[in-house]
C-alpha cells in the first residue's frame, strides 16, 4: 500500500490557498470565509476518496470509512484547519491531509477493518477568535453550552458566529461522545519546535503534552492629556501594564522547568499618541509540564500585577480564560508507534509537546496518540513553517501501520502487522 | 462695564449643539457641517454686537471692531471653534466666546480705542483631520501652500476640503500676516490640565509653551510558537518593547523639570495570544519648556532603546516624526497680565503650556499672551470637560483689562487702566 506524497503536498497546497493573508502566511480563522472554502475542499476530497461525510453541532467534519464491524467504535484520525493570524500551511492541515491520504489507501486497497475509521477536522483548535482554543476536541469531550456567548473583539458571539456559519450552537451539547464510543483517536501534527531537527530524528512520540493557562489581564488607569499632565499625577495604564510584562517574562525564566510565559496581544485605550492610556488589556499564555508548576506561576503574576498596581494607583482584572492540566498520552500507544518506528527504520523520540494539540483534550476522554514530524528551524505559526516531503511521508507511514493495526485488530490485543 | 456671563453660557451651550455626536462629547471637526454652523452662528453673533466681519484666505474669521487711529495695529483676541473627536464644549469655544463678549461689552459702552480690536475664530487648531493642527495661526505667520495636497483619511486634499467649504486655498499665502501689523495677540484657553485646580488658583499665565517631539519607535524581533519555544530562544519584541516603556517613563521622570513623556499607542504584530510577538510599534510623544531638555531626553530613550534591544537580539527604528521648539510668550504682556490679576484680586501664578495652541505660532511673529483658567479635574478632550462660570468670568475680566489696556495705550507704555 503506498502513501503518495505527492498526493499531500498537492492539498496542502490547495489548502493554502484558502487566505485571508496571501503572501504574508497563510490566515484562515475559524467561521471566516478562507475557513468555509478549505472545510468545502476537503469535503470533496473526502467524498471522492468515498468517504462519508457528516458534521457534528460543534462543527467538526468526518469523514468515515465503515468497518466490518459498523457497531465498533471508529477509531479517528484528523487535526484541525483553521490557522493564527499570519500562520504556516502545516500546522493543522498536515494532520488533516494524512489523515485523509490514510484512508485514501485503505479504500484503494478496498482492505477490510473491523472498526471504522474516520477522517476528523476538528474546529478552532487555534482559539484566536474567542479566547480559547481547542473547540472542536473539547466539545467532544465535554458540554460546552456555557461558552456560547463568549464574544470576539466586535462583540459577536460565539453562538452568533457557529449560527451564521451554518452550524447549531444550541445543539453543541450533543457533540460529546461517550466514554468507550472511539476506539483510539490518534493525530499527526508538526512539532512546531526545534528538537526533532536538533536531533536529527524523524518522528516525535508525545508522552506529555504540556497544561495551559490563558489569562485575559486588564488594567484600568485614566485618560489624561499628554502634555498638561505631570508625571506624577498620572494614573497610566499602559506603563503598568509593561512593568507586569517584564514581570511575567522573568517569573516564567525564573521558575524553569520547560515553563514558559508569552503575552502575545495588548490592546489600549483611548489609543491616541497625545492621551495618556487608560485601559490596557493583554493575554498572558502560560505553559508548562506540571500543574504545580502552572499554580506557582500565575500565583506569582496575579500577586506581581496587584503590586504594581498598587504603587502606580491603577485597578485591574485578572481573567482566567482557559486552564488545561498537563495530560499523558496512551501508554499502549506510545509502545505500539514506537515499535512500529523501529521496525521500519525511522529514527524516534519519546518527547513532551509544548503546545496544546486536540490530542490533549482527546486523550481525557479516549487512548490517544500523538505523533510530531519535525518543523525546519522550529518555526511555526509563520509564513516559514516548513516539513520537507520526506518527513511527512515517515509520519504518514508510522500513521497508517498504526490505524491499521487499531482497526484491524481486536480490542485486546494491540500488535503491529507489519 | 459688564462681563455677562450669563450671555458667556449661553453661546457656549448653543455651540455645543453643532455637534456630530450627541450625547457622546462635541465632535466639530474642521470644514465639516457642524463647524459650518458654529461659524455661522458666530458670524451672526459678531455682527450683532456690531462688528465688521471677514474672512482671510485660511478661512480664519475675524470680527472687526474700528480704532480712532484706523491704521493702528489691531490687538487681536480669540480661538478656534473646531474640536477634537468625542471632545468638550471648553475646548477652543470658551476663548472664541470670550472675546467676543469683551467686545461687546466695549461697543456697550462705545469705549474709543486707539487700535481696533479684532475677535478671531482660527481655522482647525485641533488637526485631527490633515494630521497636522494649528492650521488657521500657523497660515498667519508662514505661507501654507506647501501642505495644500495633504490628505485626510478618504484621501481628500486640504486643498479640496478648503474649496467645499467655500475658501479660496490658492491664496493661502495671503494669509500671512507682516511683522508688525498686528498690535497683539491674546488668547484665552481653558488649562487642558489639572494644576490650577490642584493649586487652587484662578488663572494661569502662561510664559512658555512645551517643544514636542512625536517619535515612532518600532522593534522587530521573531514570531515563534508561545508553547515550543524555550524562554532563552525567544527574541520577543514585547518584552523588549515593555522594557522601553517603563525606560521611558522614568527618563521623563528623572529629567523632571515639567518633561512630560507619554506612550499613548501601540500596536503588534501578529497580535495572536499565543504566538511570541514579532514586531511592536509605539509612540513616544515627548514635551518639555526648553530645548536642552528635549535633546537630552530623546538622547537617554534611543541608547535605552538601543541597549535593550541588544540585550535581547532585537532590532529597532527610532522615527522622529514632528519637532516643535519651546515658545515664549510676550514678557511685557505677562507683566500686565499679572499686574491686573493682582489689582483685581485673582488668584494666578505663571505657567508652563504642556498643550500646543495658536498662541504659540503667533507667538511666533507678535507680541502674545495666552491666558488658563482651570479645567474640573484637569479633563479635556472629553465629555467631561468643564470650566465654571466663576472661572470664565475671572479669565474674561483679565482679558478685558488686558485689552483695554492694549488698546487704549499707545505702543511704549503698557499699563493697566483700572
Amino acid at each position: 500500500m503506498m502513501i503518495k506524497v505527492e498526493q499531500i503536498k498537492k492539498q496542502l497546497e490547495a489548502l493554502a490557498q484558502f487566505n485571508a493573508t496571501p503572501g504574508v502566511g497563510v490566515t484562515r480563522m475559524a467561521f471566516t470565509p478562507e475557513e468555509r472554502q478549505a472545510r468545502d475542499y476537503l469535503r470533496r476530497e473526502m467524498e471522492a476518496v468515498g468517504l462519508e461525510v457528516y458534521t457534528d453541532a460543534a462543527g467538526n467534519m468526518f469523514g468515515r470509512r465503515e468497518g466490518t464491524d459498523s457497531m465498533a467504535a471508529p477509531v479517528m484520525i484528523g487535526s484541525h484547519l483553521d490557522t493564527v493570524r499570519h500562520g504556516g500551511a502545516f500546522d493543522g492541515a498536515a494532520g488533516v491531509v494524512v489523515a485523509l491520504e490514510v484512508a485514501r489507501v485503505m479504500q484503494e486497497r478496498k482492505l477490510a477493518t473491523t472498526h471504522p475509521v474516520e477522517v476528523v477536522v476538528l474546529t478552532e483548535e487555534e482559539g484566536g477568535r474567542f479566547g480559547a482554543g481547542l473547540y472542536g476536541s473539547r466539545a467532544m469531550v465535554s458540554d460546552l453550552s456555557v461558552e456560547l456567548d463568549k464574544t470576539d473583539a466586535d462583540g459577536i458571539t460565539q453562538r452568533q458566529a457557529m449560527q451564521d456559519f451554518g452550524f447549531d450552537p444550541e445543539r453543541i451539547g450533543e457533540a460529546v461522545r461517550k466514554p468507550g464510543s472511539i476506539k483510539a483517536f490518534l493525530e499527526l501534527h508538526i512539532e512546531q519546535g526545534p528538537v526533532l531537527e536538533k536531533k536529527r530524528t524523524s518522528l516525535g512520540i508525545v508522552e506529555t503534552i504540556v497544561g495551559i493557562r490563558t489569562i485575559s489581564v486588564t488594567i484600568h488607569g485614566r485618560a489624561d492629556h499628554a502634555g498638561t499632565t505631570p508625571m506624577e499625577m498620572r494614573r497610566d495604564a499602559l506603563v503598568g501594564a509593561s512593568k507586569v510584562i517584564v514581570a511575567i517574562n522573568e517569573i516564567a525564566r525564573t521558575i524553569g522547568n520547560q515553563t514558559v510565559a508569552t503575552v502575545g496581544t495588548i490592546d489600549l485605550k483611548p489609543g491616541a499618541f497625545n492621551v495618556v492610556p487608560a485601559q490596557v488589556e493583554f493575554t498572558v499564555d502560560l505553559r508548562a509540564p506540571a500543574e504545580g508548576l502552572l499554580v506557582k506561576a500565575t500565583e506569582k503574576m496575579e500577586r506581581m500585577l496587584g503590586q504594581v498596581c498598587g504603587e502606580l494607583g491603577l485597578e485591574y482584572v485578572w481573567d482566567q480564560r482557559l486552564g488545561v492540566s498537563p495530560v499523558t498520552t496512551d501508554k499502549e500507544i506510545v509502545e505500539l508507534i514506537t515499535e512500529i518506528a523501529v521496525a521500519k527504520g525511522f529514527s524516534s523520540r519519546k518527547m513532551v509537546s509544548g503546545a496544546g494539540h486536540d490530542a490533549m483534550m482527546m486523550a481525557k476522554a479516549f487512548p490517544t496518540g500523538l505523533i510530531f514530524v519535525p518543523s525546519k528551524d522550529g518555526i511555526s505559526h509563520n509564513k516559514d513553517e516548513y516539513t520537507s516531503k520526506e518527513q511527512i511521508y515517515a509520519g504518514a507511514m508510522l500513521l497508517k501501520e498504526a490505524i491499521l493495526d487499531a482497526a484491524i485488530v481486536t480490542e485486546d490485543s494491540l500488535q503491529s502487522v507489519t
